[in-house]
């Protein structure tokens, strides 16, 4: 398969591993991209020496393109972005935040931009700020999410209505059949986050990674809009967030609540009860804890599958 | 396009007009089953003796299948059902409630039984209900919604992957292109409601179909989740609704808000200040007020381009 996604970052399948906290490390981006799809390291839960530790790793796991995830609300943005260049990464996905800030200066330095967006405003200043191509995130993914609350059957074809650059698909894609879906709505890429948290080589604890292969349908909520909203498996900590809404809890109190660390500490830590933990709708249809790249070759082979079970008809 | 959903109804599409309070009666119904889809009734708006001359009417406007939506939760139930099979009505949708307590009935009555579900669980208990079909319906949906808050692109396989009967999808789905993608889930059929509301033969009034094509990406919310969850069009209304919530409403006060009959103002009477407009998300795609058939044929047409781009690549 070539579109414009496969040539954009020279790879193989229009497969994008999403960048995540503690999940994403040189491990599975370099398995992902192995593969023949896109790895990317997540910057968001690494120190400026971690992630130029992590990106060394990575160039020496593979000789395929891989990048980096940078949220924009990080502390330590300047430093990352630094360091991305210092390392001579090519491909570099902001999220969370304004594309117009760092886009030009990234592209000066020769490198590949793609920003996540949740909503049609900011697909538009995606398009005013230069980047490369842009991926629009439904209701349903896990982690932090939009406002809007629109969901990726409903997002994608009205992003790439408004726009000229390729999307790419991101929330509740985590099979071959889903990537169809996304394609038929006119994404020319997905970017897969859980399915991925829960592989071989994600850098999520063990216990993590159990969680996500036991939840079902209704195991997820987006949370925490009073914040950032963002969706979590309904565990303990969940269900204490829970009865801080019933007992009227201030933003304050909520921002307390969460605290500090707790992604870490359910993620990474595999704390089940005290943790904070990120995941996506999708984990519902999540039963095994496979090698990355096999996950890039299953979705490839339904892919084709359902491709001609549709033609056939 | 033959397949077990058009097999089912005897109809020529696997297009089904959802059936909707205040937009659905006999002239869209049967506007849509004449274009080769099924047209439904909705019921839920009207009292027995209207339900009756709307059936009479579809039957004389139409030579093709059409059907009645039910919900379960109807005050005057026994009398609509009663009505359906004196009518001779051989299609029943039924929604809001539970499919094990009329399907026997309606069954044993030679009517085919289709139940709208919005989670895993009641899917399941369609199945042992002995329903012929279910409507999986997405969070994206317009007006009443589950509580799990599934996403059409995660609720679809969930669901096709449980139960042997085949799936129509709902939410988010008023194009083509989302009917394209809802195959690839493994759908059989679509549900299509904000789409066909906002039609020529539609019975809402004017200012709400007017209303629908002005609404973009977040201008709906799935809201009054302590009642039932509906999906509104966040107009004067809804804002009192979100006041409501930051004065800490009780239920009976959001009740008492709410009152009765604010649908019927809304969307039949074109009150869009004091109205509660129930619509879906896909409401930002819907630029037009086309006829009925006009839906039908374009979502056939662009299906089929959809089909012949993703073969072709």
């Amino acid at each position: 398969m070539r579109n414009r996604i496969t040539e954009l970052f020279g790879i193989q399948y229009p497969i994008i591993q999403g960048g995540m906290i503690w999940c994403s490390g040189w491990e599975l981006a370099s398995a992902v991209s192995n593969a023949g799809g896109l790895g990317l390291i997540g910057s968001g839960s690494m120190y400026p020496d971690i992630l130029r530790d992590q990106i060394r790793k990575c160039k020496l796991a593979t000789d395929k393109p891989f990048g980096v995830n940078v949220p924009l609300l990080y502390p330590d943005l300047d430093q990352h972005l630094e360091i991305v260049v210092e390392e001579g990464v090519k491909i570099v996905f902001t999220s969370a935040g304004n594309p117009a800030k760092y886009t030009g200066w990234l592209k000066e330095r020769g490198i590949t931009v793609v920003h996540v967006v949740a909503n049609v405003k900011f697909a538009k200043k995606c398009m005013e700020a230069g980047v490369d191509a842009i991926v629009a995130e439904g209701f349903e993914a896990g982690g932090h999410n939009g406002r809007e609350e629109t969901t990726t059957m409903c997002l994608i074809p009205m992003i790439a209505e408004q726009v000229s650059i390729p999307v790419i698909a991101a929330g509740g894609i985590g099979s071959g059949k889903a990537m169809a879906a996304a394609f038929c709505l006119g994404a020319e890429g997905v970017q897969v986050g859980s399915r991925f948290a829960a592989t071989v080589e994600s850098s999520a604890h063990q216990a993590f990674k159990e969680a996500i292969v036991a939840a079902g349908d209704g195991s997820t909520e987006l949370t925490l809009k009073e914040l950032t909203p963002v969706r979590l498996l309904k565990n303990e900590f969940y269900q204490k967030v829970q009865e801080a809404y019933k007992n009227e809890a201030s933003v304050e109190e909520l921002q307390e609540l969460l605290g500090r660390g707790r992604a870490k500490k359910g993620m990474f830590e595999g704390d089940l009860v005290e943790g904070e933990l990120e995941i996506g709708q999708v984990a519902a249809m999540i039963h095994t804890i496979p090698k990355a790249g096999e996950v890039v070759v299953s979705m490839m082979d339904e892919y084709e599958a359902v491709i001609a079970r549709m033609t056939s008809k």
